[in-house]
């Protein structure tokens, strides 16, 4: 497989052979493994020192595999100073793969101010000028492309958040069904493509299905064995979506509420899956969509707000960081918040976390959300106030002098309040990511995902949980395949076997969890040259003084446990074996 | 001695002796050995568990004692997030000598919005209610203080800075003829006063001494003689004040200038001390002034503005930062941010690169006084873009995406460009303090100041030179004295003699110069508490890249040098013997 390295300081664009060994290196195995060798840890994460890794997964471009079109992208994060991975699904994984691409590295900052474009297509690689699409949000900017380079186009852009540099900026890819409305979208992975002046990269789709397998036969075996297994056991997902989680999350006390000041939300049913399911039966819309050619799984939607505002896919954490953390209480007022993240180019958790810290700052009030949209343009257009939300919730805390930031390593938290899911909170103070829900997602069992069955209140053993959901998740990001598959022993399990008819060579379920351990010790040593202590492994000082109404926990977890999840703990001591 | 320890989450007052151990303590010391005993590092600055610790020197009272009414005011920093001390002159600190007071720490946190204001006079130690000083800048503060309380008394306030909690938030003091003039700038700690609802401190004039001396004889002798000294050394502070150096470090090249992109002004004559001088001779004003009783130095000023607008003082750091680093090169101009800075309650240094960072991203011109002026009613009133430049330069770049921040452990450096400065650049980027010059000012010899000739462009042994003066300054800091009476070997071997007499115990150079360096070695480990680590003791990266015009030097101390300073060098290696 390949790589394509654009310097951007001269524009010049080199086609290089995947070293060999790192030709099972996928997702964010990949883009972690290039940052952590070549970026240097102390450079400015806006400078030419970084560079932007988007790298897509080991099967990309077979649709049998299930959910196997997932984009990494990496770099030295502008919102932690650490390293970062964000990933999202979409249509550019697959077709990137197709083209025979493995990683596209920008790298170099540009000395003028002219903006461009990547265009894989049928006349091969080209930098095209983009500065006609430059100050075009990510519905605008598609739609330009397309009318340009062909109506079929798979886009991967930066909206007006990542132009203007921003730490609460994502980068856009579009959908199978068409928006830009997929986001790898934390720690402001936008602003450095924005910083590196490249607007967009544009894909064209192609038949065919990406590096062949050694074991054609078996891998096309297993592969639709599992798709129907993921298929059945991800039911409730193609159902409700992932906000299916609203209500048990309430009920456990732990949704994020006006800036993690409250467990439970009195208008939890209001903004549900179950809600979000019965307005769309009733005004139109879509659920069940898929986001990726060949996904079993489809856990998208489509919602249409009262006014007819369509807005592409509505997810749980969106739901609950602009809706409960919000105070905001209806779909309506949410979705239209979503819809605009997505269109700026904005990370949802981000956005939801700063704006939730300037309603505590009193700013505007909770429960304004036709305000807190007024805010989104503002982002847009780059006015101070706008500045200040589109920096993130950290910046946004120091600059009203709020105490309550609910921040690790400068990024905001996701939906779950962590002193209610402790292993949740585990994974948010110790994931070289910073408080990342997706890196360790230890949230209790649901109807028809399973496995874990857990008292999420009770810190016991919640640090040994974080680590072994870290590892199993990391094999799945180091695959390049959707978590939804299942972070669990099972799932990951097959992936090993599904890898060995792919490679050739044994992948036992031990290999691949010692290869995603490796990828995260990587990324904490990373972080350790970047200036990272011990003392950046802690939830804020609130969160362990201040109980979380209405069942009254506090985070708990002993500073020593935190330790040892990131320090010390291995693979061999950990894992289950076969 | 006593401490006052006022707990503002039930506003009572506590009167205590201090320990035994800690009777020789003074200024930075002993808000250094509080914070670092009883807060906790990992706290947030802005809530409970951060202290206010406010200092005077050991000599306080004794206006025979050249320059010893300094007051330090320590705590963790919002700015930084270490450890914080800042000291400035003014008359309190004598003052608070007479009350028989060495310090006063502000505790926990009050659960209403209430100001008080803190009295010390003729009825005792009164709490009293200050909302109706509340939203007022320093001067009309203490004009109300003085109508409500007395023309006479001496006041300790926050500004509007300091109540909004930001980050450049400073602690201003009545300087001895009578505005608020003197700030204890850096770092924020203004924020941490404006957290407690504390408005301000009035302490009566009283008569007295503070501490007699163990040999009053000896000590009065020994000041009276060193007191003739310093007068004579520093006669050029008392002609030309601090702003004497305007034209020496331009000629030197390294004078921060339009964000720290170039070591030399077009217009720095216009902005020079001899420039200040010829127009305070002009226009009338006055030069040669002390801020404290019984300072024979005398640097302080007072300018006219040619509109009839007076300044009370310009120092040369605030010249530099709000004039050539933004491109302003007249004295009007600058005096006026100068004078709003210092009404509003901000450190002029933070803000100046705050405002050169908001230049560079060109939201207004570089040279714009008037807009830069405009700015600062932002910062009073609270606007966006007010809170912006409010929180200082770090967070200015990241709003804006600006990559050239010119700041160590989040805070702006000084006057001075750390690439034509080496021994300058080692003090910004490994004391405790963040980029602080008077932490251990390695400036040229000056005439009349004398000591050091250096070529400070060569990086040959600054590491040394530079934990030399974080020591020496370090013994300044600790008794409480001014640095102008010198970090040098001479002046604190003076101060040593003078300490014995005053104690009765013998204190030599060296055991003073060890005292100190314990201090500098017990806010380390704060700091190392707070998440601290040797890659937080670099300068950034553009410092390290990117030539200095028109000489062209780059930051090049290696960084094991770096880590020598702070974490191996002891003094008993370092300093030479009496």
């Amino acid at each position: 497989m390949r790589a394509l390295r654009i310097d951007t300081t001269d524009w010049t664009v080199r086609d290089e052979e995947l070293r060999a060994e790192r030709r099972h290196y996928g997702g964010r195995l990949l883009t972690s493994t290039i940052v952590a060798e070549e970026v240097e840890p102390l450079c400015h994460p806006l400078g030419a020192g970084n560079k932007l890794v988007i790298a897509n997964g080991l099967f990309a471009g077979h649709a049998s595999a299930p959910c196997s079109g997932r984009i990494s992208v990496g770099c030295k994060s502008p919102l932690t100073g650490g390293i970062k991975e964000a990933n999202t699904g979409g249509d550019v994984g697959c077709y990137l793969g197709r083209h025979g691409l493995r990683a596209i590295v920008l790298e170099g900052l540009p000395g003028e101010d002219a903006w461009k474009l990547l265009h894989l297509g049928g006349e091969g690689v080209r930098l095209l000028p983009a500065d006609a699409y430059a100050g075009l949000n990510t519905y605008d900017t598609v739609a330009a492309i397309r009318r340009d380079l062909g109506e079929k186009a798979t886009v991967l852009c930066i909206g007006r958040a990542g132009e203007q540099r921003m730490n609460a900026a994502s980068i856009a890819l579009t959908s199978i069904e068409g928006p830009p409305s997929r986001h790898a979208g934390r720690g402001g992975i936008g602003a450095v493509m924005g910083a590196k002046r490249v607007k967009a990269i544009v894909v064209d789709p192609v038949a065919g299905k990406g590096t062949p397998p050694a074991d054609e036969a078996t891998f096309s075996a297993l592969c639709a064995d599992f798709a129907k297994e993921v298929r059945e056991a991800r039911k409730i997902l193609r159902d409700y979506g992932t906000a299916n989680l609203v209500n048990i999350i309430n009920e456990l006390g732990g949704l994020a509420t006006r800036n993690f000041t409250a467990g439970s939300f009195e208008h939890a049913e209001e903004i549900s899956g179950e809600k979000l399911r019965e307005l769309i039966d009733v005004r139109g819309g879509a659920h069940g969509r898929p986001c990726m050619p060949g996904c079993p799984i489809q856990c998208a939607n489509r919602f249409v707000c009262a006014d007819g505002t369509v807005v592409d896919d509505i997810e749980f954490e969106s739901i609950v960081l602009l809706g409960s953390n919000l105070g905001i209480g209806n779909l309506d007022d949410l979705a239209k918040l979503e819809r605009a993240c997505d269109d700026i180019g904005l990370d949802t958790i981000e956005i939801g976390n700063a704006l939730g810290v300037l309603m505590e700052a009193g700013v505007l009030e909770f429960g304004d959300g036709p305000g807190a949209l007024g805010l989104l343009r503002e982002v847009s257009e780059g006015t101070p106030l706008g500045r200040i939300v589109g920096a993130g919730a950290a910046v946004a805390a120091k600059a009203y002098g709020v105490r309550r930031a609910p921040t690790v390593k400068g990024q905001g938290m996701a939906a779950y309040d962590p002193r209610a899911l402790k292993g949740m909170g585990v994974t948010y103070a110790t994931s070289p990511m910073g408080a990342d829900h997706t890196a360790g997602a230890a949230i209790p069992k649901r109807p028809g995902i399973g496995e874990l069955e857990l008292d999420t209140m009770d810190k016991q053993d919640k640090d040994l949980l974080s680590y072994d959901l870290q590892i199993l998740t990391g094999a799945l990001d180091a695959l390049g395949v959707c978590m939804f598959t299942g972070p669990m022993v099972g799932p990951v399990q097959t992936w090993a076997r599904i890898l060995s008819a792919f490679t050739g060579e044994e992948w036992t379920f031990r290999r691949l969890l010692e290869l995603a351990d490796d990828m995260i010790q990587l990324e904490l040593d990373f972080n350790r040259r970047a200036g990272f202590t011990r003392q950046h492994d802690r939830l804020p000082e609130h969160f362990l003084t201040e109980p979380l109404p209405p069942k009254g926990p506090v985070f708990d977890v002993a500073e020593g446990k935190l330790d040892g999840v990131t320090g010390q703990l291995r693979v061999e001591d950990r894992v289950r074996e076969e």
